[in-house]
């Protein structure tokens, strides 16, 4: 994987860190697969399934984990 | 996603940051499958399932570890 | 979710803590799904299945590192 | 459950203090399921699968966390 | 496994400290089944697979949550 | 399990303290099915499928987490 496309895990708001985190995972999923048709043919099988759908979010919530610890949890 | 819905991690209460890792593990499957009409077609698959419901806790276990600690734990 | 159940993560005893996580990891199921006659219907799918006690056994682990951490691990 | 069995997380060695987390993880499927002749029952389910064991593995190493920050990991 | 992989967790980016989480993943596999042609049998198995897709993409979350630490979360 | 096999969670390099996030992993299944001939008999369940592998490696994830924390992840 050549691109650049993780400067910081510094964000601004916990929402935006809650979207580097959902970036973050699917990252962990194309470094795996690269191919972007074969993730795109992939789709029907989590985005319809209740199970893959909690698996996922189960990525972005310890994801989120780091990047909220980064971020000293944006506290005020 | 372009609604705003997430200002702060910090919580009056451990109950507001239980409800709040809830409303996080949500938001986890809603940024992969944003449609909501197919999410409530799928509320059977996990709603009556052991296995999917304790997944399910495990999400928000995960998400409340982050607000925990994020609210220090809501020490006296 | 109305009721109020969650004070304070503060236990005196580390099984005390780890009856809370107990208590965070079934509060987890009950916000997915507040029909307690349908977890009833489901106990039978969970008690009996040696896969599905592990995995709430995972996630009373995983809310008892927050408790844990929460009250310093009781060190002495 | 009102047999006491955890008095504390602090253990004089690591060895001990996995041990301790192999403990918790049984008393996690202990609290879900109490009847100790369906979880003799279930035995040949987990002993004898390859997964099963791996989920065991996955819980006892989310408690050793725990206990071994608890012992601040018996840093000399 | 005695092929010397690992020197350290310190990395100057964000970026590099993700791939170093997908190396660690994948050694992860590797010391399991050290047999790089039965892991390439493999592949299409997990490359194809939605559900096998985020449990990969759940390992590295966990290593870079490891991987994070370890470099402060590269706060400037 | 009476065999003395833990002394301590520090190790001088990372790739060893990887390794001893191995050997944990595999004491976490060893503690629940002590019997080596049958965890020999199960090594073809997850030496050859991907699912299981990469479930393996997801707890070297969470054991090299404490690991590298007893470390203080090898900071220079």
């Amino acid at each position: 994987m050549t691109d650049h496309w993780l400067d910081s895990l510094i964000t601004d708001t916990p929402q935006q860190g809650f979207e580097l985190a959902v970036l973050l995972s699917r990252r962990g999923v194309k470094y795996t697969q690269p191919d972007l048709s074969i993730l795109q043919k992939l789709r029907p099988e989590y985005a319809d399934s209740a199970d893959a759908l909690t698996a996922a979010s189960q990525v972005v919530a310890t994801n989120f984990q780091t990047v909220a610890a980064a971020n000293d949890y944006w506290r005020p």
